[in-house]
């Protein structure tokens, strides 16, 4: 048995009694032990233990951080973007490997502990940035998991040969299938989510769809996702990220979406924008869908904002929702942590005695008061590891 | 003369070259200049030099900054917010010149050296509030100009005795006539507005109106509070807050309420927000609208949020308006420093040489990385003396 670590004086919530956190073997040992000859001991100073923040939507190969800024000068169109993006990749000459990597240590030092990349594939690029982000991933696989999700960002069937690249991406080890608006960027829903289906069958694996269709092109493509999910048995299988279609008020289709994807087991992934229509997530939650957090982009061509910070996304989360109650702000932290857990199916998560030891201190009087001021994490733990002290990442 | 301060390196906008600043009598006295014998010298360190940030909107009656944490269990209502605050003001003995300091020096730290506050009257409190931030006024003039708006927050007309307890605090030297959502609080839209623009010319000050109210009531209100401007020739003298009924998307009101705003000078003031449907900024700015930024409360019983900061706001204004651009994040920071100005009817504003000292350095690589970084204010001068440094309120 390695050296146990013993963090005192920690609080599991605004009415909790502070106590002491055991970690032996990389696991939550216990509550209450007071430290003993050999232990390492952390003095957790009336932090929150919180289990470690969920990153469930971002894009490891296309951050900016560290390099040059970037002057934005896009046009204002979806396509305006993605196509921005394919010429910037070149013009910026973007390592992938790279920019993962600082994205990484810069998110574990906020203290997330498992992330869900989407990670680009087209004919351009090719399956390059899949691999620059394995590497990243192996090379820090004791801070962060990460499941990358092979994705067509350029579209699969209006660019011939992209198919064939998620499906080498997938041998390769791509974790989950992606899509993109099956409509509005492929212009064949019907065409693009039978492929998406059909990959996630043909090598087992769940689905992440990038859905931004406003409206009712989105609650279409969103009933074809709920048609498929039925038909094929994905039930749990397959979230939604972005899906703004869900945040428009007064039309009919928004309550029968939410009954289907309850009824379906579809979780949905948001960032909480302010600038568009975005999930209701506290009707999602009451209504049993499992609703997850993401930055999305951090600092890329898309734009230059983001930092990764998974609490601030929470605050996002809970600006977006107008949530004022402290109890409505501990949802939005759930957001961020458990539910990206169950959007990546995590086991082992979570604060009970046996769990993971992937935690992290936050400083605050309240919890909300934590997550509102959203200062430096005090400590963040990787499988009972120190990787993350006072705001910055820790190697070991 | 008094000593001067030279500011070396630093930039006055991503593409300028870095220079030298010279402050002298609590002027910007120009650039260029080299040290001399006697002149205190600071490092800009290559930040950049932005005219002091401008707090449109905030309320400094109310914040319960370094008050023990409120825990909010409120309803849903605008109403049960108005009235829960009433209630809560009693019950956390809630002291407002205390609370006021408190934001104070946050604020000065974070680089605003003018700012707007919207204090209560009501015939509970009375004009307590305004004596109280008129005191907190006196005993910060050195460090931040406030000026002070007279705000029935409870309704004027279905409360009696509030018309003239906002007499008396016009008497007493408050700047502005505020008002409130003259049809949802007020019921009485004709009686409410006819009696702020009654204030107004009697005490010959603007006015500064919150208006909440949504969709097509809220364009019915700013078509009254239109009336009445051009009526009595009050163009440039008067401000709607929130303005939320600006920000509805296909209908036909405003683009005729743009026009009519930008004919009668009528200027905007907004928080950004993210959970409501909000004036769309680069809109109203190109329809020759002046547009100012504003925290709102900062961490009161209405929400758990803000800070004060606001170069944080401007990054809200620019996610809020989907702002990718750079050019368009610098117009985001426009809204929170120029924009605010003018609204304040400020004069002596901004960086030319002659201008006041009122200045805030600002770390970042370009002025759009300064914006969405966020990081600790290097320098803030306010009449040419330094109030702030590396984050933290300098006394002087």
């Amino acid at each position: 048995m390695s050296q146990r670590l013993i963090v005192t004086n920690v609080r599991r919530g605004t009415d909790a009694e502070p106590t002491s956190l055991t970690v032996a073997d990389g696991l939550i040992a216990g509550y209450g032990e007071a430290p003993k000859g050999n232990d390492r001991v952390f003095d957790g100073s009336g932090c929150f233990v919180i289990p470690g923040l969920v990153e469930a939507h971002t894009h490891l190969d296309k951050s900016l951080l560290g390099m040059k800024w970037y002057v934005n000068e896009v046009g204002p169109r979806l396509i305006d973007r993605i196509d921005n993006e394919r010429r910037q990749r070149r013009l910026l000459d973007l390592k992938p490997a790279e920019q993962a990597a600082r994205q990484i240590e810069a998110v574990v030092a906020f203290g997330t502990t498992h992330l869900r990349s989407h990670v680009d594939i087209d004919t351009e690029v090719g399956i390059k940035g899949v691999e620059d982000v394995m590497e990243a991933r192996e090379r820090y696989r004791r801070y962060l998991e990460i499941d990358i999700v092979a994705f067509p960002q350029s579209g699969m069937l209006v660019r011939p040969g992209t198919v064939e690249l998620m499906e080498q991406a997938l041998t390769m080890g791509a974790d989950v299938v992606g899509g993109l608006d099956p409509c509005m960027i492929e212009r064949d829903p019907k065409g693009h989510l039978d492929t998406v289906f059909a990959l996630a069958e043909k090598f087992g694996r769940p689905i992440d769809i990038h859905l931004h269709e406003a409206g009712e092109m989105g609650a279409f493509s969103t009933e074809l996702i709920l048609e498929r999910t039925r038909a094929l048995g994905m039930q749990g299988q397959v979230s939604i990220s972005h899906a703004f279609c869900l945040g428009v008020q007064g039309v009919d289709y928004v309550p029968h979406l939410i009954d289907a994807l309850a009824e379906e087991r579809v979780h949905i992934v948001t960032t909480a924008p302010s600038s568009t229509s975005a999930p209701p997530v506290k009707r999602l939650v009451e209504a049993g869908i499992v609703v997850a957090g993401g930055s999305d982009g951090v600092r890329d061509v898309w734009g230059p904002y983001g930092n990764g910070d998974m609490l601030e996304r929470a605050m996002f989360v809970g600006l977006r929702n107008n949530f004022r109650r402290d109890d409505d702000v501990a949802l939005a932290l759930d957001v961020c942590t458990y539910g990206g857990a169950k959007v990546r199916g995590q086991t082992g998560y979570g604060l009970e005695t046996g769990c993971k030891a992937d935690l992290v201190l936050i400083e605050g009087e309240t919890l909300a008061d934590a997550i509102v001021s959203r200062r430096r994490r005090r400590l963040v733990l990787k499988a009972g590891q120190i990787v993350g002290r006072d705001g910055e990442f820790v190697p070991h």
